[in-house]
């Protein structure tokens, strides 16, 4: 029987069986409890209210509103339980709704819909739970890895996607491997790292990012836009007299570390870190 | 601001705002537990079965593939947690597949998409857990009331809707009320009732099959088919002498007074089943 690929769940490369499936399972805490991402995502809100005025700019620029269908499709891609997701989303169509009021075109606005996605084990509970109960938008979730084929081919008018391209697919075999001259020890991130470890994240990222646009290239239709919110270290970042978003996995993964060697769990576990 | 009417939640219409969030908030039992509907289904299992043979002479007869564009999108109206559903959708696309095949034109197969459907309060997340890993189609959950608009306009190619049609919106009203003639005092269900218990269901009814087939008249494609699965009372059925679906309502509604006289909830609340 054909199968289509885009469908297809994408099997984890990794040599271990179970650790492969851990790792393509991550998701963030579900629900609204005090460990939950609800509770704890106020930084990736902050990514979201600065890049308002450039989004807004972006579709007040480049969105061409007179070859549109008469729906409007819009994705987020890594919309985790959906609290930072929706504001992004009121953002989007807010801004597309001015500008056909702008130009007297308000009759024909199309209407807009949404696709959340993220991974399988996310806890599309709570997102469909913490919709707003009037919105400008219909709302669908989409389970699963945004490395693949997620939506119907050139049908997606706009995919954003915010605080998730950071994380790889899978960790890069040689940092796991004591006999490369890869391995991280004692580390969970690239940062201070020696160059081949920074190579082997370098080249993830470059396949993780292939994919990713090469799965959007098929669902975007001529003309649709994209906006990707992606955490990055400064070029020339100081750790020792500045904080930014790896500063917090230096800590982790000093944590990790100790919580090694307290027996607590395998040091190899430590390094198994996506980001 | 102009919100689109299609994606307001709907308000139910009952007079207690308690009573109405409840009723417009049911949905069948998540998780895989032993209460769960994914473990209590094996009834809607069969009526798929049953209507298998006639879906897939209605899809070889009645489906136009030469005018189909290049994704076949079908919603499931009442998906709950996706096993008979699941089931369901192998049957339609395999039966298309087969139609694309016998006439050689399966080079022109389009990609399928599911659209699965229940209320908000469904569990869709162990319907995205239990999705097959290799599926023939795409697949997103759709959050909602099946009486209102769910999808975008003119993109849906098969509606499909099994065991979900028979459950009504809201209670009637009047069959509430001690007051009116149509108060169906002692049992949560129309059969055996007066005539003016009768007219209430059947006219909740009506307004409630309206609503819902003028949603997917919305939704549907030009020659898009439909399949809807509603279990109904035969016309010459004897409740002294054969069963039915309805025999266990009677079943049920009978229970539900026993607990009421022995105080374990009010007789009000016994009558309000929606079916």
């Amino acid at each position: 029987m054909k199968m289509f690929q885009p469908y297809l769940c994408r099997r984890c490369s990794i040599r271990s069986p179970v650790l492969g499936r851990m790792l393509s399972r991550y998701a963030m805490n579900g629900g609204d409890g005090p460990h939950s991402y609800a509770q704890n995502s106020s930084y990736q809100k902050g990514v979201v209210d600065v890049a308002k005025p450039i989004i807004e700019e972006e579709i007040s620029r480049k969105l061409d509103i007179k070859h549109l269908s008469s729906t409007f499709r819009i994705a987020d891609f890594g919309c985790s339980t959906g609290h930072n997701s929706c504001a992004a989303m009121q953002i989007i169509t807010e801004a597309i709704r001015r500008r056909f009021e702008i130009e007297g075109l308000i009759s024909q606005l199309p209407d807009f819909y949404v696709f959340f996605n993220d991974k399988v084990t996310n806890d599309f509970n709570t997102l469909f739970n913490s919709l707003p109960r009037e919105r400008l938008y219909g709302a669908a979730g989409v389970p699963g890895s945004f490395h693949g084929r997620l939506l119907p081919k050139a049908t997606l008018d706009f995919a954003y996607s915010s605080c998730s391209l950071n994380w790889l697919s899978e960790v890069p075999k040689a940092v796991l491997d004591n006999t490369s001259p890869a391995w991280n020890q004692g580390k969970i991130h690239y940062l201070g790292a020696r160059r081949e470890v920074c190579e082997e994240y370098a080249n993830q990222y470059a396949k993780d990012i292939e994919s990713f646009l090469d799965s959007r290239a098929e669902e975007l239709v001529p003309g649709g836009l994209m906006a990707l919110l992606v955490p990055a270290v400064p070029a020339s970042w100081d750790p020792n007299s500045a904080y930014t978003t790896t500063t917090e996995i230096y800590l982790f993964g000093s944590c990790f570390m100790d919580m090694a060697k307290a027996g607590r769990f395998s040091e190899a576990k430590g390094h198994n870190r996506e980001e």
